[in-house]
């Protein structure tokens, strides 16, 4: 399983140098959405951080204009994007597209995605897809049962991503489940005293 | 009717300029999705076009961390900021309570949001709900039926606006219909050789 860290409302020159910290330690940084929307995708690539081992995945939350959002993606570097699994059949399909001219990486954010269109959209290749409990939920979520629960409705579904709220005991027991890809961890690394030694214990239990 | 124009794709300093000259003329200038997450709200909000007639719409398309996109959409100076009505309840009225005490205006854009989903949360006040035609979208809609259909299964929806590929015949139409408190106009207006010429041609048919 893959170790996804999301680095999401701080500065620009925080999350630059924080990146730079995590690359040789994890598998992707992920610049959130707060990101891209407080500094946007001009000065990310500007100032992108040229990482030599972690990807970099842009949380851009694509929802319209598909191609135009997912160019700009790639332009800033990125290399795998994010777009809304609730936004319109021929968006995603845009986006898709983009991304293999540009021979980048793309990932469905099922956040508030129903089981239908989920059924709809399960069929891209290469892509990932990923469980997303709200940040604003007033009620938190069992990650490890909701994992097992989309692996048996959605069989079609090879590559699953987890993120919301996740901490290292749930780390842990998803790795030990063997379903999920990939897990995203925001702050219970990026909120702590020393998040490249928080990164390197996450690793650990996901080995 | 009011007219909102949507500024999209084009660089920051023509958005700008463009803003400020459109600013006697049509009642809300947006800044589209487009310019947020290419700019983002931070050197936005530092170049704020100071408009004194119209009022500035920031199409931010929230779809999670709500509080924290409207207090940075605020901060940056945007009278009306945008959330996606297919975003959880929570995100909702986490953006809401913002929109209360900042004293600003919101907007639900109601791309690919079901009709389950709008009888929830239609009763949000001094809201506007955005029927919106989506930019990818490969078949085209009729303005004017969608409106007196969305009237007619939603009558709670006191505010309504309408968006996608608009032009000045059916702007006309949607005027004498009476239904739409706004219509927004993108490229029929920015794409022209003369934008602030074109605004005009469209306050025109709305009086």
């Amino acid at each position: 399983m893959k170790l996804q860290v999301a680095i999401d409302r701080v500065s620009l020159d925080y999350a630059l140098d924080l990146a730079v910290k995590l690359d040789q330690f994890v598998d992707i940084v992920e610049f959130g959405t707060s990101l891209v929307k407080d500094y946007g995708l001009v000065e990310i690539g500007k100032r992108n951080p040229n990482l030599s081992h972690a990807q970099l995945l842009l949380d851009l939350k694509t929802f319209d204009e598909g191609p135009y959002e997912f160019e700009k993606g790639f332009d800033a570097e990125g290399d795998i994007l994010t777009v809304m699994g609730a936004a319109s059949i021929d968006t995603l399909k845009g986006v898709y597209d983009v991304t293999r001219k540009r021979q980048g990486e793309m990932f469905i954010d099922l956040m508030e995605t129903s089981d239908e269109k989920i059924t709809q959209i399960a069929d891209f290749e290469n892509v990932t897809y990923g469980i997303h409990h709200s940040h604003d939920a007033a009620i938190g979520f069992d990650a490890v049962s909701t994992v097992a629960d989309f692996h048996k409705k959605f069989p079609a579904v090879k590559r699953i991503s987890v993120a919301g709220g996740i901490d290292l005991e749930t780390t842990k027991k998803l790795a030990e489940q063997g379903i999920a890809e990939s897990v995203i961890v925001g702050s219970k690394i990026i909120k702590t005293d020393d998040p490249v030694a928080s990164a390197k214990q996450f690793m650990e239990v996901i080995k």
